[in-house]
C-alpha cells in the first residue's frame, strides 16, 4: 500500500501504522460505578483503545464528577490510552444537559487533567469551538481525533476526500468519517476512498462504513488505511460493530492468510 | 441486492440463495485411507459442501480405485453435497498422471456412479471436451460449476464478467471466477464485478479473490453475490483461505451486525 501516513505513537501504540488497525471499544456508561464496572468487563479483552463517550454520562454538566471519573478510567486503564468523546446528536450521539460552550470548556479541562490521550470532536461544529478545541488539546499534549459521521447515506467519493482532506487542513491529528451504505457499492467506494485519501493525507486516517453492509469495513479496513476499528466491548456503540473476540479472530485470520 | 439468482437445491442446500454462502472445504488426500482420514476429521466442523480435489489423489489412473473412494467418501458424507473437481495444473492444480481424453472419461463414470452432486470443469478447456462434461453431468443430474483460476491477476471488470457470461452460455450450472489481487483496488473491482454479474447473470456465482488481500471476499463475499466460499479444513488448497471456524464465526458476525 502506498502511503504518506506517519504513525502516531500514543503510550507506546502506533496509530497509523501500515497494515494494522487498533482496535477500540467505546464506553458508555451513565455513572462512575457504571463506567467502571464497563471498562473492568472490558480489560480482559485487551482492547488497544478505549474511547470514553461522555455524552453518555449523566453527570456531563458536573466537572468535578466528569474529571474524578476521567482519573478513575485512568488509573485502571493502566497503560491503554483514552479517547474522550463528547458526540453530538446530529451526529448520533445522546441528547446531554450542557451547551456547547460548555462542551468546549469540559474538553479544555479534560485535556488539562492529563487524564486522556485523546480527545474526538467533530468537523461539523462551529469553527471558532473547533479552534479552542485544537489550542487547548495541543497546548496538553493531546491528540485530536476530527470527525465526521452520516448515519444516513454514503457521499460522493470526491466529498469524502475532501471531508478527510479538511479534517486535516483544520489541524486534525487523525481524521475520522464514519459513513452509512445504502447499498454494496457504497461500502466499495467507502473503502477505496480510504485506499485514496491514505496517499493523500499525512496524519493517520479511521473511516468506518457502519450498519450490518459496512461491518466488513470493521474487519478489513487496515488493509486500505483505516487505523482504528471499533469493537463491541459490553455494548455496541454505533451500528454494525462486532464483538472483540469475532473481531480480532477475522483480521488475525486476514493477516494469516497472506 | 438485485439479483436474478435462481436457487439451486442440492441435497436440500440452497446454493445461490441471498444474503448466505455455502462453506466449502477441499479434500486432498493422496489414497483413499487419507482421504477417509481427512473427511472424517472434517465433519465435526459441519462444512455445507465438500470438494473432493481428485489431482492430489494417486491413483486418479485407476477408475476403479477412484469410483471406490468416491463411493466410501459418498458414505461418509451422508447428506453433505460433493463436488468432484480435477483441478487442471494450468489453473492451480496438481499434475496428474492421465491426458484430458482419460480426464472426462472420468468424470463421465463419477456422474454415473451417482457418488458425486455437483463437477467443476475448467472454461479454459477444449470445447469438445467441455461440452462432453456437460452432457454426462446433465444425463446423470449432476450440477456443473464451470470454473476460471487466475493466479497471477485480476482481469479487467469487463474481461471477468464477460468470462462469468461466457460460463453461463456454455450451459455451465454455476459459473467460478477465482483471480489473484495485486493491490487492494483489485479486490474491490472483483466485488464489484460479483455485483454487477449477480444481476446479469441467472445462474449461481461463486467468486474469489484469493490471497491476503483477497482473503476478506472469503468472509463477505455473500454480501456481494457469491453462493460459496472455500474454507480450510485440513490443509489450505489455494492460497488466502481461512480455517472454518473463523470464516463461519466472521461471517456471522456480518449478518449479525445488520
Amino acid at each position: 500500500m502506498k502511503t504518506n501516513l506517519k504513525p502516531l505513537d500514543i503510550r507506546g501504540r502506533l496509530l497509523g501504522s501500515n497494515g494494522r488497525a487498533l482496535v477500540c471499544t467505546a464506553l458508555v456508561g451513565r455513572t462512575t460505578a457504571a463506567l467502571k464496572a464497563e471498562l473492568a468487563a472490558i480489560l480482559p479483552k485487551s482492547p488497544d483503545l478505549l474511547e470514553w463517550r461522555v455524552d453518555f454520562f449523566d453527570a456531563i454538566a458536573e466537572r468535578r464528577e466528569v474529571l474524578a471519573a476521567a482519573a478513575e478510567l485512568r488509573a485502571l486503564a493502566a497503560s491503554i490510552p483514552i479517547v474522550f468523546t463528547r458526540r453530538a446528536v446530529h451526529e448520533g450521539g445522546e441528547p446531554i444537559a450542557i451547551d456547547e460552550d460548555a462542551v468546549v470548556s469540559l474538553y479544555a479541562s479534560v485535556c488539562a487533567s492529563g487524564d486522556v490521550d485523546l480527545v474526538d470532536y467533530e468537523l461539523s461544529q462551529p469553527e471558532h469551538h473547533r479552534r479552542r478545541v485544537r489550542a487547548v488539546s495541543q497546548a496538553h499534549g493531546v491528540a485530536l481525533i476530527v470527525s465526521c459521521h452520516d448515519f444516513r447515506a454514503t457521499p460522493a467519493a470526491s466529498s469524502m476526500l475532501e471531508t478527510l482532506l479538511r479534517a486535516e487542513r483544520e489541524g486534525a491529528d487523525i481524521a475520522k468519517l464514519a459513513v452509512m451504505p445504502q447499498s454494496q457499492g457504497d461500502v466499495l467506494r467507502l473503502l477505496d476512498t480510504t485506499l485514496h485519501a491514505s496517499a493523500a493525507l499525512r496524519i493517520p486516517l479511521i473511516t468506518i462504513s457502519m450498519g450490518g453492509l459496512g461491518a466488513m469495513t470493521r474487519i478489513c479496513g487496515w488493509q486500505y488505511g483505516s487505523s482504528v476499528t471499533f469493537a463491541v466491548g459490553q455494548r455496541v456503540s454505533a451500528p454494525g460493530q462486532i464483538p472483540i473476540e469475532t473481531l480480532r479472530g477475522a483480521m488475525a485470520a486476514l493477516r494469516e492468510a497472506a
